[in-house]
């Protein structure tokens, strides 16, 4: 037992992140029965696929599960009484203020927990109320911060400055990088791009493929006038780099990335036009599996290390 | 003992990393001299200078020591023959190609390291007969790879695709990265912001200050389409970053850029018009100290880590 195992009440210290497109009821429910935390994407869903999705997943398990809340969607008051409503245990936002919505929530009982990329907003969020904290490092898929922190480097400082526990996230898709970013001080891990190769995720088989195929310097944080991104590479890529390079303003940054692009990638399957958001961990991606398995083969190889390390192989 | 001590002939897996315009005899004398490998960054360097450096160094120290130099160097032809000329006893080369001078050095007994940011690139040091990689990723000071690939995410790939050992660098400051890279497969680490603020380190006492005070985000990496470099904020950095808001060509970059600014900055103190590389790990640089001490420090987290894992404090 660790700390977030404890504040969660969970046996496993794996967090699957909630993603956009990708992570329904069936992914968060797979992982949440074999002991992680599994967590619903809320980002991408009105509020009545919202609850159909929570309904679903507490139908197949009676573990603690999460939702992840972008704080700056439309819809949020209607998503925050959604979730209300069914008790859900685990509450992720990000993406926001945690001041607005945190009180509300831990008043009926609900874990809350934000993602931050930086130990300034880190020491906001504790001060915000929260009760743990997403860390989430440079190489991240997805949305990320200004200052290209890396996991590395973020990590050791938000644990120096925050007394509640850190869940790591951003390159951590193996044993290895779970317990390298345990000995820097985290409590548990938050994991996203792996999962999103999962069988269980609403991922588009042609994104996961794309994932599976994808390897070292194949994704590029972009967009960091408009909101900070990391992408694969592809023609809806190449064509915001033209844009770059023809001084475009954020404005016409923002009607080349119009609506809908992650929708239309990593669901829809336009591996040339869609949005397609992942980690530099995709190198690692090898193979489509179910997300217990996933779990397994992560946890087998944090247990080895670590009884490599006890055997004093790292002695010099 | 592990691959890099045996290699080296040295006690402690700690590289110095041989940095222009800050590690001069002393530094690296004094990292060898506590059972690192310290190393002469030559890259800055004349060739009567080098020579001078050499041969102060090998006075006052009877351990290996290494030169670190960038292939690009108008001089290198002079510099190998420098090297040879003294025997000493590793290289360490860096931007360019190792197949040029690899086998002239070995053929005089001479070790070489190469430093790489991509896998890639490892494998290709590998085929080019090095004896061992430093792998640096985006979080490191100074210059850097395109692909920004972080050292969370570079090491494990590295380590799975060559069989020569491998040295981390970039993030590394504190006993506990250092052990998270060892988890990660690396062999030993290479450490250069945190020797920049070492009382031996040739840094002017304006700069040592400067990385004190700097902390997260303060540092980004720039200069992408001339030479990726990761630079601390100043006068200078901003008048860059108007440069690419002005849409300059990467032929008016190089001009703004011109010559002699890490000179300016790192050397002579102009903390306003100089180049200032550092890594990201500046957060956590908060004193300057002795080569020994800072060795001593790191070291001591490092086995106290480790202590706390062998005794389960990471178990679920």
């Amino acid at each position: 037992m660790n700390r977030i195992t404890k504040l969660f009440l969970i046996e496993k210290p794996i967090i699957q992140a909630g993603m956009i497109w990708c992570s329904p009821w069936q992914l968060a429910a797979a992982v949440s029965n074999h002991g992680g935390l599994g967590v619903i994407g809320a980002g991408s869903m009105y509020p009545e696929v919202l609850d159909e999705h929570i309904r679903k997943c507490k139908a197949v398990t009676d573990k603690p599960f999460g939702v992840n809340l972008p704080l700056l969607y439309p819809d949020i008051a209607s998503h925050i009484d959604t979730i209300i409503k069914h008790k859900v245990p685990v509450v992720i936002t990000s993406a926001g203020n945690p001041k607005i919505w945190t009180a509300k929530l831990k008043e009926h009982g609900i874990i809350v927990v934000h993602v931050v990329s930086s130990a300034k907003f880190a020491v906001k969020s504790e001060l915000a109320g929260v009760d743990a904290i997403v860390a989430e490092g440079f190489e991240a898929g997805g949305h990320n911060g200004r200052e290209e922190t890396t996991t590395l480097t973020l990590i050791q400082d938000v644990v120096s400055k925050v007394n509640i526990p850190v869940i790591a996230a951003g390159g951590i898709a193996t044993g290895r990088a779970m317990l390298a970013a345990m000995v820097l001080g985290a409590d548990a891990v938050q994991i996203g791009s792996r999962f999103v190769a999962a069988e269980e995720s609403s991922a588009h088989d042609n994104f996961k493929n794309k994932v599976i195929e994808s390897g070292e310097g194949d994704t590029t944080l972009i967009l960091k006038e408009v909101t900070p991104v990391r992408l694969i590479h592809n023609e809806f890529f190449t064509e915001l780099q033209t844009a770059y390079q023809n001084n475009s303003s954020p404005e016409e940054l923002k009607e080349i990335l119009g609506k809908g692009r992650a929708k239309k990638g990593m669901f829809e399957g336009d591996m040339a036009q869609g949005e397609l958001e992942i980690g530099q961990v995709a190198t690692y991606i090898t193979e489509v599996m179910p997300a217990a398995k996933i779990m397994d083969e992560i946890l087998e190889e944090f247990v080895a290390r670590k009884e490599q390390l006890k055997n004093n192989n790292y002695d010099y």
